[in-house]
């Protein structure tokens, strides 16, 4: 699929997602229709390497289901850090399944996983708890991060997403993002080949490694995702509240209008958030083109040139939290109070950025940018950054 | 019930409410079991001329089940209300009701109905719809507004809550707010006698008539108590924040720190919302203090009294909206990703605040206050005002 | 002079300052003849031990000119604290000066300054330098803290103003507060007799020990001055303004309104700032309300109480800065363009509110209340709370 | 000059401004050091068309004064748009004396002034008066708006910028914005020839003039020549407060640091602030992109086309003042109360943003924004948009 055909099936889906977003939002089931949905668009089938492109296709189906635009730009993701790790010829037979349209990759890795990888004769047993594995519960492939059993060292595993030894417990019951499957994954005895071991590495590893810089990539790009995902979501709800003004609003009696639309305190709310929305698109794109760039510099990446596109990236990722938190808030002075029937559905956009914006807390990395600017130093790479 | 039995009643209904506030207000079902609630304790029955101890009830419900304080500063306001018409022997005799504890009332008087009385013998037929009927579903006794039915007068009536010709379609389904049963009321052919009309005004009532500017307090103590509500939103959420940062947050891995209370940022961030929480329970007490003062001057009461009465509760509103819709969206940066699963129900206080701030745009309040610092205008008596 | 003619006269002072607050703002000269103003006004003859009329007169003289509220609130706040040391004849002989209304009082005490006290014979001498030493540059008498020579001892003597050794360099030329003469003072070998010690300290005084709880209390006397201030000064910008827009701010073309006075955006720019102006105002004088509470426990004073005194001077600090620095800005907003002309001089506000904002940072004002709410802990006794 | 050294010219322009800048504000003298300095430069002599290049040195110059990257960018500005008229032959001439690098432009032609064109013969006489004629007082040549006296017609004729007739009244004293001279100018008979003027317009030109819908481009690049300027006094603030912070600044005591660099309310501050200017940098750059794209469409440029560049630029502006206004009064929090002093300057900046945010008012940009997004209608072509 090319960049542009994607760009415009990115909307169609969106389209088709927005129909029912309401009640798919509060129905809360696993989005197996939804991945279907991708499946069935080609979008799945997108090039990962293409940032531009993935990020731009995560952020338009964002705007009207933060979830499944969250769901496929982290598919994108893994596809690509697969191609980062040392076993190519795995990420390059996961690549091709991708490249059929029909799979759907998601991982397990938060830090206080317990996942553990046994050797056992030529195979591996993987077992353990993951928690917040988003989409793995929906997904076809996952990568899976575990502690060997000797402690010596992290691997990274490709298994089914479903199947003998793997479970997901229906415990994903949010305020938001509530259509990313994000719950926990548990694994029992779960065998896998040395050939689906993507990669190892020592538990220590020293920083100049060229290998570990660019992999600490990989922080970056979750950061760059989300913000894709959080400018979407600031997107969706400005506009979807602009339709409510415009088709169901009435103006408030002592103003003396006739129209809401002609309310000076509306007309100038929703033109600020414009202008901080218009912003932060360009912030995030910003700091995809920044992933992009250190990206194409392969192992011959600087500490420097990493630490740059970090910032980059925090820099979006402060503008656009802000943004998002306050703009799905604030619409609702624009929309009126009819608009807080359930049905109406308005809220989920501030659920959605509400829960995203805590992912990692953006005082953090307005501290990485001051630091910068007072001493220079670059944002440490650490496993979250 | 004297002032001080009541504040400690109100501290123990608001805890028991607490208890199960995340369950009951998922459920959103009419809050018949809350209002027995009421009656047990004792509480409808304190005086409904004392706003002071009143309004102090109202918040401290509120700060635990926003919705059931709502109810509750509702019922006096209405109690109070009602002698400010021409029977007062009907007003006695609805407060003597109330005075056993057992009576709870609600009323109908929205801009949108269209509820007329029609004249049949020597009783009156009441007819019609009524919106935004706020806790009419769950109330013993109705104060009914009225058109007569050659349009020459406004009436109020009072009825049963429930029973012959009065129905309450179960359509209260909204963001916030779930529990004040705040849906649609319909009267079909509701037979009322003469003793029953509390009051009839000609349609147009000069604004010099002392009568009219004593009614148009109303308008102020409706303002005083939903800024006493949203005060105590903002305390509950507050509170209830930091009840979860102090037993279940962790501290962010990349600070170093061994606690979350430790965070610099959730510190300050706490810290700035305590001192404005200060502030705003300050305004709105000083908002009684105006209602109350003015109350107690009868149809003595001049316009330049009510308009400063008038803009001590509009300041009181602009700082208590902006305030519970920022305390209530923040806290969770405090708080942590882990505080958005549903069963924490944090986000009750954001759709309680958020519904409660629409009830009346707070730009025009504020441009009240500019009004009368530029040109001593005191604002006009609306229906709103 | 009693509470209520205190009041009047600070009206009609704030009214003489307000006159020529343009010109002598930038003039920058010491405050010579405004002190000679309040001589002669009476107005430093108050008791100083009634807070609320201080900090009320403090504040209404603030509102036109900042620099002589500041000098006149720290006169009280000095001639108060005098009465807290063991020499309770010197601070009787002190106050019975400044009853004749002809005597100002100020004082040295930073924590940079380097002044010594040497015993020779039955005397002391002092010297050294001190910096940010508001009005003693135009003082009668001063307060000067200084380390006894052998540093077992702090001590606060009592000097006169002017004189054999004490000298005020000419250095003082800041962005705000220009007014207070707040430059350095040098001296060299200032002999004064025992009699002239206020009161000696241990170098490290234990925490229990109830005159040191009690002292603390004057850490928080020059916070609550110094918000009632602040509050001084966000009302002098917003009335001062509201001026202009009313005689003289055109309507904005594009607006189609005949007047300045009319435009939404200016209307609800200043309700805002008012509202939260009255919300600034009530805690500032809760602040002061806490400190005499705290005061007239005298040495029986606990800590629990001294901390709730503390928590409650910050919380009106918190506010109180954030409005000051905002309104002091945003109304050039309503005034529009040719507002900024020199001699127009609404800038003052600004330079004041940011130069009195930084004397301690707001953000650990917060941090102390954000610690109480999820700790229970109380603000710490140092040397600037 | 070619884009690359023009940039690097900017940066060490910058610098040799930043020196004394200072010393240079307080002085408050018309700018004719600045402007030689200019003219020695070659900075002059850019391309007028080339908007990226132009705005890209007003910005790096307005970092460090504001005042003359105001009047720089002004310069290209009315270069370029002198080429939109009728008169090529003297728009071309106008380039040619440019291209030396020794000629400066400005302008005469604010809504009020009352200068009038009469026929004298073959030639013109120009009297009456200018209000904000920025830069008029230091200019080689001027562009000066006028109505011919049968008011049939506006012209823009050409002037030199001193000499018989022309006089300008020392009467510039603004808060901010020093140095760009921008009082009054008074012309007194001056002769011109019919050679002299640009062009002439009907009073009422019909909209769906091409010419007209042209020349509606100049209130854009206006607008976007201001973002500029606010984007360089931000960025010079931030930055000029960074090295005070880094070299002078204290940590506060009750902090417990060591240096006030690693004061995390300092960090996370700054790093909000660079964030921000991030984002305004990026929207400003993108409205000198729609300005250049609608410029590059001469004649054929249509009303949408017109409109979507009215609504970059606008976003911009929004953007832009509202980090120049918070950004310069915000920096004071982190470099601490001695930076206060006079001598450290660091108050120009505000002065600059708050003077030249007022130009005109962001809340009609904003609505115009709101509209767009509300109902399609692209912002009106007035004097001032």
């Amino acid at each position: 699929m090319n960049p542009a055909d994607a760009i415009t099936t990115a909307h169609s889906i969106a389209e088709r997602l927005r129909a029912d977003a309401v009640e798919r939002d509060y129905a809360n089931r696993p989005p197996h229709a939804e991945i279907e949905l991708l499946r069935d668009s080609g979008l799945l089938a997108l090039d990962p390497d293409d940032h531009p492109t993935a990020h731009a296709v995560t952020r338009i189906v964002a705007a009207t289901d933060a979830s499944i635009g969250h769901l496929l730009g982290y598919h994108y993701l893994h596809l690509w850090r697969a191609s980062l790790y040392d076993n190519t010829e795995l990420a390059t037979s996961l690549r091709q399944e991708a490249a059929t349209g029909r799979v759907f990759v998601a991982a397990v890795s938060n830090q206080r996983d317990t996942i553990t990888a046994t050797t056992t004769g030529d195979a591996l047993s993987v077992s353990g708890r993951g928690v917040f594995a988003t989409g793995c519960a929906v997904a076809d492939r996952l990568l899976v991060s575990a502690i060997r059993d000797d402690h010596t060292a992290r691997l990274v595993v490709v298994t089914r997403g479903a199947g003998n030894g793997v479970s997901h417990p229906p415990d994903w019951d949010n305020l938001g993002q509530r259509l990313t499957a994000s719950g926990s994954i548990a694994f029992n005895d779960v065998r896998v080949s040395r050939d689906d071991v993507l990669g190892t590495f020592p538990a220590h590893d020293e920083e100049s490694n060229p290998r570990r810089l660019r992999l600490s990539l990989v922080a970056l790009a979750f950061q760059a995702v989300l913000t894709q995902v959080l400018v979407g979501i600031a997107d969706g709800a400005i506009h979807e509240a602009a339709k409510y003004t415009r088709e169901s609003s009435r103006p408030w009696p002592a103003s003396g209008l006739e129209q809401a639309i002609d309310d000076p305190h509306v007309l100038a709310g929703y033109g600020e958030l414009v202008a901080t929305l218009d912003a932060a698109r360009l912030l995030a794109d910003n700091a995809t083109r920044a992933l992009t760039q250190a990206d194409t510099r392969g192992l011959a990446l600087t500490p420097a040139e990493r630490g740059r596109a970090a910032l980059t990236v925090s820099a979006a990722k402060v503008v656009s939290s802000r943004l998002a938190t306050e703009a799905t808030s604030r619409i609702f002075e624009f929309t009126g109070a009819r608009a807080t029937a359930r049905t109406t559905g308005l809220d989920r956009f501030w659920r959605d950025a509400r829960t995203l914006t805590l992912h990692d807390p953006v005082a953090y990395k307005a501290r990485e940018l001051g630091a910068f600017l007072l001493t220079d130093r670059y944002p440490p790479m650490t496993a979250n950054s």
